[in-house]
């Protein structure tokens, strides 16, 4: 099966940095001879990628774009969870004949909607998650390799326990897709997503805002950090607190929509420091052996999730 | 005041990863025309160094390096806190004419056992911590370009309370020295050192593995990672986790030696944590007005670490 090189028009619903890097990718496939639209908020980011001019046609969400993308082969849904069930509740209506797809950061509630919708509508959806992005934000962020030798779980509902029939869902064209842009697959249920997921990315992610916020809450490491001609960290630190503060709405659909996953990790995390901190400050002739435990532990652990 | 051009001999004891970066920077320094002489823990480093070729002897410790680097103009201690400590204690005996600096991660101990020292011996001591070094550990894994541009905190005893002559000490050699070398420098007292580096680099180490031990010892993340075509992680975990592990000999020492701040900024990362979870768990309604004021807060203080 091969999917760009047959494909007419696809549209992008949602232009930040992943839905702009995804859009260059498209265009820049030396099999891809179609078109990309893609569709925004933003006037401002409108004018921006037209400005660029790497795709053919740019929509502002709120001019109803339905009779200007309704023809594509494929959708690519780019927003943030919430508006990512929004859109789907519309275009069920639409009577698309396309496949649809998008790049949520979590499955669950995205696939029991879609469960919902197909009751009594026709939703030819596979649901992705490139694991790719940053911590920047918008178009202007976009990255021209962003998807290449990546990881893109695909939700696969054959592994669900009520198992559907293959053949009603595009789940060769969505694969085969992501992989003639690079990317390696996974496919995996929604449910072992968000799970694995909560631990892998979301409270990660929450963490990195923690040390920030105990960090900067102190005035005179601040006020410290400015008196020097350069400020006082470290590539430890550095990397740490990189992805502190990432776009607030994308991760409060995140944290809305995989709650109890997070709260068992970030609790997990907790049991772990609290227990640091107790053989920290109790134990001190038997600390030098925990210590190297404990540390060798966790390097082997690094390498158990680097796959090294 | 022209430091690295009038220097005929500089000894560099300790060659691990930051010892042996920095005898190749000095080495290949256009000023510099002197000799580096390097002492190693063992016989495999020895031969490793003297394989690249890029200093002038290698020396083992165990054969009682004083004779041949008691003429050195100045020694750069690159050695783990607590062996630092030791070896001031040993070269205080020595009468060494010379300028001693180290590269420690923690300063207070070092800084008052060299003022228990000088109560006997002559010992011209400047401390110095040069925030760079990553999380390999050993000779191999130098840097051709490590110190470049990064930041060296210099411990400036004029700075404390028992204010010192400062014609005593050559604290303008060191500081010259490293800015030589391409450093930006930054002159604190020792205590001082000790807390903000607590936060700004000893915490966020712990933590670091912290979270990879959370993930670690949870066996269905770890096999389903396996039988993915590349490890399930974004650039996020990946910075995350890379120094978790570093090198715990390193750390034992540094932990051993800034136990109480340590103790104290992993309690109010504890308290942060404890209190997200909280508003996570237990509040529905305003949770989005909470979120968005907390993770932009987040971002704020990020930057203002960063100096952006």
């Amino acid at each position: 099966m091969k999917i760009l090189s047959n494909l007419k028009k696809i549209s992008i619903y949602g232009m930040g940095l992943m839905g702009t890097s995804l859009a260059y990718s498209i265009k820049n496939h030396p099999d891809f001879n179609g078109k990309v639209f893609g569709i925004v908020k933003s006037t401002k980011s409108k004018e921006w990628i037209e400005q660029q001019a790497f795709i053919d046609k740019v929509i502002l969400s709120e001019e109803n774009p339905k009779e200007m993308i309704i023809d594509s082969d494929l959708i690519v849904i780019g927003l943030p969870v919430l508006n990512t069930i929004e859109f789907l509740k519309e275009i069920a209506h639409w009577d698309f004949k396309g496949i649809i797809t998008d790049m949520s950061s979590t499955r669950y509630l995205i696939e029991s909607t879609v469960r919902e919708l197909e009751k009594h509508n026709s939703l030819k959806f596979i649901g992705s998650h490139p694991i790719c992005g940053s911590e920047l934000a918008g178009p202007q962020g976009y990255v021209k390799d962003l998807y290449l030798n990546k990881l893109c779980i695909i939700i696969n509902r054959l592994q669900e326990k009520q198992s559907i029939d293959r053949e009603e869902f595009p789940l060769e064209f969505v694969r085969t897709f992501w992989q003639e842009l690079g990317m390696y697959t996974l496919e995996i249920d929604a449910e072992s997503h968000d799970y694995l997921l909560s631990y892998l990315s979301h409270s990660p992610h929450i963490l990195s805002s923690i040390l920030t916020r105990t960090i900067g809450k102190d005035d005179y490491i601040i006020k410290k950090n400015k008196s020097s001609p350069i400020p006082i960290y470290g590539g430890g630190l550095r990397d740490m607190i990189r992805i502190a503060g990432s776009n607030p709405k994308m991760w409060y659909d995140i944290i809305c929509t995989n709650k109890q996953n997070i709260l068992k990790s970030l609790k997990e995390f907790q049991e772990e420091l609290n227990e640091f901190i107790n053989i920290l400050e109790h134990t001190s002739n038997s600390f030098e052996d925990i210590w190297f435990r404990w540390q060798n532990q966790a390097k082997e652990y690094r390498d158990q999730i680097y796959g090294i």
